[in-house]
């Protein structure tokens, strides 16, 4: 079997192929460009497939697993996503038969990404050992994956909890969502660049303030988190996530001043798997749905 | 086997004879009283069991099987309650054992309430059914109990999240939790009483006024479990919820203005177990210890 993983994000798709251990054996990136439409954006996505598989040296009769990890809204049954942000534009897609039409006899799945870079983190990375494990991922959204026993937390229906939208300043600002001051408007890239736009110098200072409101959230974020979930370890992840070093004494200070009651004192860490999570853990997903 | 469960209050003690179905056969009641300190309190528990055995006419041969509900951090492991508040002044105390020692054989564990209370309306009430189940209790304080395909959520060591201090306004007023804006010091029973008294007349208005302010914090609130846990239904009791049918439309209007990413189309519901939540659910959980 040969497994696939495709992370979609908003600027550039990756898609790798990944052992059965989840190390990464060959990869290949494209802008996702999704103004485009879908039919162009898919066509990429195959095209992508098809370069790692040559590359790897991929064995053509060998069956296939692919998963998709997507932000936003996904129906992990139907595979249609409703994405309001990351695909601007974009009707309800089905993105999962496109594949199984490119590769006649694949498994493929859809799964989001916060998800999907959960499982991927928690397989390789510093959720191993975990069982109740929780990755974050800070980029140009927040994304929340849980694990617990090595499976995906999922509601009915399949459902992710969007917890990158969990409210913690309702006087805040306002998000796509529909909330005001949730923790992907407080504390995402985009937040961090919308800060730095509107400062009329932008030296160091105003970047290091930034990044130490982006840190204060979280830290508020992860108590909430800790109320909720009691997680046993805490990994950040994303592109604002490689700047762990500069939030993680704002987040410590934050985790202590809420330890009274709340079950704080959890690892909070720096994820390892770095920006391959995504499609490491959606890769592992489409192996585990080919083999169930 | 006769199972017993006791629900501690700040003020008042509940215990009562429950069949393995759940259904209360006795029931006693007295002040709790916690000042009089933990020797004195405990002596009343005991007193409280004997009179119910008494009056259910239970076979004084039969085994017996005691679930504690109580306030605060409780160690389900040591049996040590951890109370900061609702038994004011107890420096930590074991309150397993002086059960174990009046009655030898008996299988004895201490739970929190909120999760106990998550029990018995999950085994017997609105939870029926469901397999990611969420019960609040509001109260003196606020509870929440999270109950997934039948078990008590847990967090590393058996940790209770508690989710009643989630934070929703850090610019709010401050907690003994150490906390500003939390769940609990904005909408819990304490809170309701504290809005009236300074309001300076003392009419309806001001009554509903108060509940409004305690629904709408409290529906911010279930949009952050929803966020978090994705549940796929939620009760609400205690007795703040008994004036659930006050606060049902605000609670829905908060949910549906979050719905666009969050899952938070789920039933919100009165819970139909009432005072007795606690007690029953904590002796349903000695019978899973009495026979695992």
């Amino acid at each position: 079997m040969t497994l696939i993983g495709i992370d979609v994000g908003g600027t550039n798709s990756r898609v790798g192929v990944v052992s059965s251990e989840g190390r990464l054996l060959a990869r290949a990136a494209a802008p996702t460009d999704a103004a485009r439409g879908s039919a162009a954006t898919i066509e990429t996505w195959l095209d992508l497939i098809r370069r790692v598989l040559d590359e790897s040296h991929a064995n053509s009769s060998d069956p296939l697993a692919i998963g998709i990890a997507i932000s936003g809204p996904v129906d992990i049954n139907t595979g249609i996503v409703t994405n309001p942000y990351t695909l601007g534009g974009w009707p309800p897609t089905d993105i999962v038969s496109p594949f199984r039409a490119a590769f006649p006899g694949a498994v493929v799945i859809a799964e989001n990404d916060a998800n999907a870079a959960a499982v991927g983190e928690w397989r390789i990375g510093t959720g191993r050992g975990t069982n109740r494990f929780v990755l974050v991922t800070l980029g140009t959204g927040v994304g929340v994956g849980f694990v617990v026993n090595g499976k995906i937390q999922r509601g009915r229906n399949g459902d992710h909890g969007e917890a990158g939208h969990l409210v913690l300043d309702p006087s805040g600002p306002p998000c796509y969502c529909g909330a005001n001051g949730c923790w992907e408007v407080l504390a995402s890239g985009t937040a961090l660049s919308k800060h730095l736009k509107n400062s009329s110098d932008m030296d160091s200072d105003h970047h290091l303030c930034a990044i130490e409101q982006a840190a204060h959230w979280t830290g508020l974020a992860l108590v909430n988190l800790c109320a909720v979930f009691s997680p046993d370890a805490i990994a950040i992840g994303g592109g604002a996530g490689a700047q762990f070093n500069l939030m993680e004494k704002k987040i410590a200070e934050m985790m202590q001043r809420h330890r009274r009651l709340v079950p704080t004192d959890v690892p909070v860490l720096a994820a390892q798997t770095g920006d391959d999570a995504g499609l490491i853990g959606a890769a592992l997903l489409a192996q585990v749905a080919s083999i169930s």
